[in-house]
């Protein structure tokens, strides 16, 4: 069950953090861009180079990565190679794999989203998907949740400035949000796993907490994917009402903030290890501002105290 | 202007039709299938055969075609080389060619769909996107709409039968699909063209005219997509009030109707010639099911009377 093996991984790395594998070009070191730029599919090589590079930096370290589509879907068919060679690569390194796609459309049409993605060419453990139009969207992902130990997260309330647009109106006094949340909660009901989460999970971002502490009461059984910490603006206190009292119940990504790091002290002239080296402390340096955060609200039962004092 | 050449086009083939180009394996001919399961990408080669055998037979008869993007994703990279190959193919003929995409997610990452989907590798002339995430999400797609010329479709009503769920909510005594229509009916304001609709159109199923209704009322600059025709449900009474007194306003997609018609005739086993016939005689009655009903109901002007003679 997906959720399950993600929560193990979280308590076994005793870290809740997902790192984010966008690679927009700005982000990426020189020395990487210069020695693959020659080849047949330049930009994928590169991007494959770059994900491998972060993946054998912190695959130990973290429990998942999460890899957003539109990075790769914007370069193509080399870009898409890419995408799948990391998802591959990732799997093969025991992290579990978030495919960030967001799809959402009529039945059929999620059939075909559903199996490319959770079990055809380009399968993951569980993707994102936007639940805009109802249920039998989502009906075929949660098909393959069940037959396939999948799993989804569903847009809930998203990261972006004009999130609250359509997301924040007020029906039947209630924002649009807690709908979504009411009908996420019940679509993963007969998926629940030994931790009491679902297979089907929300996406709730850091930086909206007031709404984020309103939606972990309406979803007991929903396990959040947070964007937003960091870069967007998201802080440690801000993530800390997703969490559960044991110090489950969310998985905080982070992307431009760990990939980026190397940026603000060396500008892109670094070594390939001077970067892998900036990406695990960036890591290190999240993990540590959100396990104190989770201690000091005591929400730190599932992690260690040795591990702690480590950090 | 997108939206302009979209007219020109529709005025030109007297004809509001989109096609479908959305190849399910289980609408191919076997002769197709036989034809090229030995290449050695067999699912692109046959999708890209199948497309361009009805391009080739109603290019010269529709404006535009229609590609769902999920059929191709669900292929992989093969998949997604037929869909390039298919776009620039129906370019080549004349045809404006719409990406059936459904994209929407954070400022940085719809920059990457838009250049992806309106100038990078599967450029296209206009696409879908979702709205659900608000403005921020749309922002990039629509700085494209304005320096290349291109258009963007935005899901307010869709077909499916959930779509209720979220879209039918009411907030301050309007359901949502209407507070998103007039979202869209704002983004598109400064990029009217001669005709009165901005390079900024909405989805609105033919499945639900009571919606469909309303919408056209509160966006009278929104071009419209209409999805659902035919084998979801809708009929050519039910989509009239999408189109304006000119008989503009509107493009009716069809796609399972017109590309599996011959199946109902003689299953699977068909010449390549007589699967065309199929797709010829399918798309034009659907013309004049919807140019009858455009007459019927004074909404005909843009219309030749010597072509509705002829049909």
């Amino acid at each position: 069950m997906f959720m399950d093996k993600l929560i193990e991984k979280i308590m076994e790395k005793n870290n809740p953090i997902v790192v984010g594998l966008d690679p927009q070009t700005y982000l990426i070191p020189q020395c990487i861009i210069d020695q693959y730029s020659k080849e047949e599919e330049p930009m994928g090589e590169i991007f494959w180079q770059f994900n491998k590079a972060v993946i054998d930096a912190i695959g130990q370290r973290v429990p998942a990565v999460k890899l957003q589509i539109a990075f790769y879907e914007q370069w193509g068919i080399e870009g898409l190679k890419a995408y799948q060679k990391t998802i591959r690569y990732a799997e093969e390194k025991g992290l579990m794999v978030i495919g960030d796609i967001k799809r959402g459309d009529v039945f059929s049409t999620a059939q075909a989203y559903a199996s490319a993605h959770l079990k055809g060419p380009f399968e993951c453990h569980a993707v994102t998907v936007n639940p805009f139009m109802g249920r039998d969207s989502i009906e075929p992902f949660l098909s393959l949740c069940k037959s396939k130990e999948k799993g989804i997260f569903a847009l809930v309330k998203t990261s972006n400035p004009s999130s609250g647009e359509i997301q924040n109106l007020v029906a039947d006094h209630k924002p649009i949000y807690r709908h979504l949340a009411q009908r996420v909660e019940k679509w993963g009901q007969d998926t629940l796993g030994k931790y009491g989460y679902s297979a089907v999970g929300a996406v709730v971002a850091a930086t909206y907490p007031k709404e984020a502490k309103e939606l972990r009461e309406e979803m007991p059984n929903t396990f959040f994917l947070v964007p937003g910490y960091g870069a967007q603006g998201g802080r440690a206190e801000d993530i800390i009402h997703s969490f559960d009292d044991r110090g489950l119940g969310a998985i905080v990504n982070s992307s431009r903030g760990i990939l980026g790091a190397y940026m603000q002290h060396k500008g892109k002239e670094v070594t390939l290890e001077e970067f892998q080296q900036s990406v695990i402390t960036a890591t290190e340096k999240m993990k540590k501002e959100l396990l104190q955060a989770l201690k000091e609200n005591n929400k730190y039962q599932v992690y260690t105290e040795e591990e702690h004092q480590k950090i």
